[in-house]
Formats: C-alpha cells, structure tokens, sequence
C-alpha cells in the first residue's frame, strides 16, 4: 500500500517508476491507487501537473536501481527482508543515489548494517495516503553522506511533500511515536469500557482533530496559554503529569479478546462502508480541507500554493 | 478562557447569558470573544443564526442561578474553589437545572462530594475555542439523574454541539487523556533532542492531523487494515506495543530546563505572532476546514449542515 503511494506520487509528478514486487497482484492495485491519485490531485492544485510519467514493472531489481535517481525501499518491517534487498542492489545502485526506506518503525542504522553502501541510505517515512498527506520523515544515520539529505529534501519537496528532517535517530522516528503512545490510551480506553471506537473517533474529529488540521499540538498550546505566553501554559499544566490521569502508563495487552472488542466495534461503526468507500470519502475530505488551507494559505495549504506558483512557473518557461 | 467560550457559544445561538466572575477584567474579555464568535459563527452557517442573546454581569451566583435554565460552571482546576461555589449555589438552583461542570482531569463524583444537589450534576468539557468547536464530553456520575444526560445533551445539540456521553467516570475523560498521552510522548521527543516544537507541528499538521479532522484513528486504521479489516491491521500492528517504541512509558520531568526548552523554540516558532493573531488564524482554518467539510458533508460538516436544515425550517415556520 505504502509502495503504491509512493509510486502514484512521483508518477502524477512526472517521474517514471519502475516497480519491483513479486506479488502478481501489484500492477492491478497501482492502477487503482494511480486512479485515486489522479482524481484527488487533478481537483488540489489550480495548475496542471506535469505529463505523468511511466510505470514500468520489473523483475531484476538489480537492474531497476542501475539508472534509478530514487530508489524508495517499501517492504515489510523485518530487518532481514530489508537487509536482503539492499544486498542485492548494492553492487548496482547508482553512487548519487539515494536509497530511502519507508520503514516505520526501525532507525536507519539498523536497516544499514552490512549494507556495502550505507552512506547512501535513508529513511523517508511517508504517512498515508501518500499521494495526498505531504509530510514524510527524513531520517539519516550518522554515517549517511553529507549529499544525501539536501538531494533528498529537494526531490521531495519537488514532488509536492513536506520532509521533516529528523535530528536523532529513535525507534519509530516522531509521528509514529505521537500515534503510538495515543493508540496505548484509546486501547486502554476501549478495554475498561469507558468509550466505543466511534465515540474516541467522534471526540478527535468533532475536536482536537480539526485543531490538528492546521496547528500543531505546541502552537494551539501557546494560545491556550494567553497572552502570558507558553511558559504559562506549561507552568499551568505541568502539574498535570504527576496526577492519576498520567499515571496509566503501562502497554496494554492487545489480546484475543480486546482486538474481538475493538472488531465489533468498528464494524458497527464502519462496516456499512466498503473499504474503498472509506478511502474515496477520505480523500475527497482531505481535498476539501486541503484546498480550504489552500485559501487561507496555511500550513499544508502554503504548501500546495507554493506548487502551484511553481507549475505557473514551469508552464510559462516552456 | 473557557467561561467565556461557554457564554459565546451560548449568546450565538439565542440564549441570554449571566456571567458570575469577581475577575474585573471578563467583561472586556467576553467583549473580545463574542466578537471572534461572530466573526466565525456568520461565516460557519449559510443560514442566519437566532438574535443573539442578552449578556448580563453579576455578584450573586446564587440569584443568578434560581431561574437558570442551564448552570456551566468554569473554575480553575481545583477541587476546594469548584465544591465552595457549588455550596453558594445549592439552596437556589432550580430543581431540573444541569449544573454543568467544565473540568477537564476531576470525574463528576469528585466534584460532588457534600453537594446537596449532586444528582443534578454532570460534567461537560468542551475544547478551545469553544464556540467553534463541537465537541463536549458529557459525564454523568452513578447517581446523576436519568433525565438530566438526555436534556443535556439536547440543549448542547440545539447550540451546535456534538456530546459524547463518556459510559464511565475517568480522571480527564477520554479527550484529555489522548491529549496527554501524545503530550508526554511529545516533551520526550523535545527533552531527547529528536525535535523542536516547530519538527512536531509539521509532523502533526502536515500529516494526521489531516486525516484526523474527518476520520478519527479507528476508522483511519481500518482503512490500514484493507478489505482484511481491522483484525488484519490490529494482529499486525499489535507486535509493535511490545518493540522499544512503546517501552518509554515513564512520565517525563517537567523540569525549569525542560519549561526554558520549549519556551525558546515556541518563541522562535511563532514568537512573530501576538496571540490575538494565532487566535484569528486558528479561527480561519476552523471555518474554513468546517464549510470544506460541510459540502462533503462528512463529520463536523454533516452538524453544521443539520443545524443551517433546522434554521431554515425554523425561519419558515416564523
């Protein structure tokens, strides 16, 4: 899924993709991912996107890397699949280019041992759908080339996304530990009977979450601190952290019978929309909010004008 | 802040509103926040709202309350000042009024310990800015009377909100402990040096937070699960509660230094801002996010909706 993203994303930004996966099913689900991303970025940008480049699939990923600018790692998160992988591409691979992983999870020094060309690798963690939420992770090792994370940030940054260049290597980088430590919660949540999955979603999209659209969590925070500023805010709040609420700290355990619960519960919640009616709603929702940011030219929305001024650009050059 | 959110929400939709606060300075302040609720209400419904509702100050709660249709008390935090004032108010209360709590860490039967009229009340906690967003966690104790839950959330319905009746008392609810989950894991992230306040914005608001103002988690990770569902997503995600990301559930020291930290990097971050700026923006985006998602009709959009519908049928039948 993350691979398809990736893939609809540079090719709706011109650049040919070639495609290494085993799996036969692959061509046909790129094909309707590059449809979701078509009809999602055809209605974001006011500018025409350039020609869409080619997709190609390949079975010789060896060969794939030789005269790739960009080779974007996709597999599932186990270290030896990934190790296996850039062994084989490492007699290959292009001395410029940069080799990014989407992992989620582990820290770019861990996907780089034995990997003859570690200076060139990378973590680029995306977010779903990738072809529409611009941020993506840019993680580097302390042994990645100095090149490697302005060439990196300018490619993606030229194919419409927003790198966040992480300062230190950790376990599942920043946005996934935010998710993970607020999944723990709504898992404690949903097992002591305090909440359903529809009444935690309803709390975060008819609250916080429309916050999070366009502010981060330090921003809102400083304005909930007045005129007194942040330290107010934090000095207020702090107290906070040593009082029962934060006292929960433990994992819980995602057993048979919470993920059962949890089961049940969505598909009350969700499971009279088939899954590519959730994600078409989805994507039509973040194009709404998208071009809604675009107006008032903020955060994502600041993003897309820049785009857009740039494919103006582009078109009155040619 | 959040009293005066109440008042602005309220006022909007027709309700006329008596503010008890000894503070000399909430008559200006209320002043300030009805303005910012017009500006953004006007915009927020294609229909005309009800005539705003008169504002009246006062010194003596006790009065104020006797012919009230509806109590919001908006305290500071603190179990001695929220218990005096409900002592003050005890004798006067009308007899199928909600007293309406707005903390956001105490459960209801904490506040209610010694207080006579204890099954009238109820917590409802709204989030910042209130007269913008929707929703309100409702939070009846075990001895809260059966019909106050369901007038409660009539009325909070009939000013626009969206309640979420929480099933069992918890400190800070189900909204606040989310938001405190993510903060601690935030404050590790600063204090370890992986990022400043301005990286985890960026990752917030040009990635979930996206997703997260139309779609809560849940919904989101079934989506991750694909036409397997969400079973396939949980026992795939589940393993990851047990990898290292997860074993830093300590609560982070809120220590001078760690206060000094993020103090500097919230400056650097939107220090060229005054508040009152960072207010308008934020109530920009809402508005704007809000009417994009009223035409998908989708979450908060499908409220506003149902609100402009019961307008009109109101103006006609005038």
């Amino acid at each position: 899924m993350i691979g398809c993203g990736w893939a609809a994303r540079f090719v709706m930004h011109g650049w040919d993709v070639t495609v290494y996966d085993p799996d036969p099913q692959v061509p046909a689900r790129l094909a309707v991912v590059l449809d979701r991303a078509r009809g999602a970025l055809d209605r974001l940008y006011d500018q025409p996107l350039p020609a869409e480049g080619e997709v190609e699939f390949t079975d010789n990923v060896a060969a794939a890397v030789s005269d790739a600018d960009w080779v974007q790692e996709s597999l599932p998160e186990s270290l030896p699949i990934k190790r296996d992988l850039y062994s084989q591409v490492q007699g290959t691979l292009g001395g410029a280019t940069p080799l990014a992983s989407s992992t989620s999870g582990f820290k770019p020094s861990d996907l780089a041992v034995d990997f003859i060309r570690a200076p060139q690798l990378l973590v680029c963690h995306p977010f779903n759908p990738v072809y529409l939420l611009p941020v993506v992770e840019v993680v580097p090792t302390d042994i990645t080339h100095a090149d490697m994370v302005p060439s990196a940030t300018a490619i993606l940054t030229q194919i419409g996304m927003k790198p966040v260049v992480v300062r230190r290597e950790l376990d599942a980088h920043i946005g996934d530990r935010l998710l993970e430590a607020l999944w723990r919660e709504a898992l404690w949540l949903v097992a002591d009977g305090v909440a359903t999955t529809t009444e935690i979603d309803d709390v975060i999209r008819y609250g916080f979450g429309l916050r999070w659209a366009q502010m981060g969590l330090f921003e809102t925070y400083r304005i909930a601190g007045g005129e007194k500023g942040i330290r107010n805010f934090l000095t207020q709040f702090g107290p906070a952290l040593e009082w029962p609420w934060s006292k929960l700290t433990d994992v819980p355990d995602l057993d048979d019978g919470l993920i059962e619960k949890i089961t049940a519960q969505s598909d009350e919640q969700s499971g009279h929309r088939s899954i590519t009616e959730l994600e078409l709603r989805r994507d039509n929702n973040l194009v709404a909010i998208l071009r809604a940011l675009k107006k008032t030219n903020s955060g994502a929305g600041k993003l897309i004008n820049a785009m857009d001024a740039r494919l103006e650009r582009e078109t009155n050059h040619q």
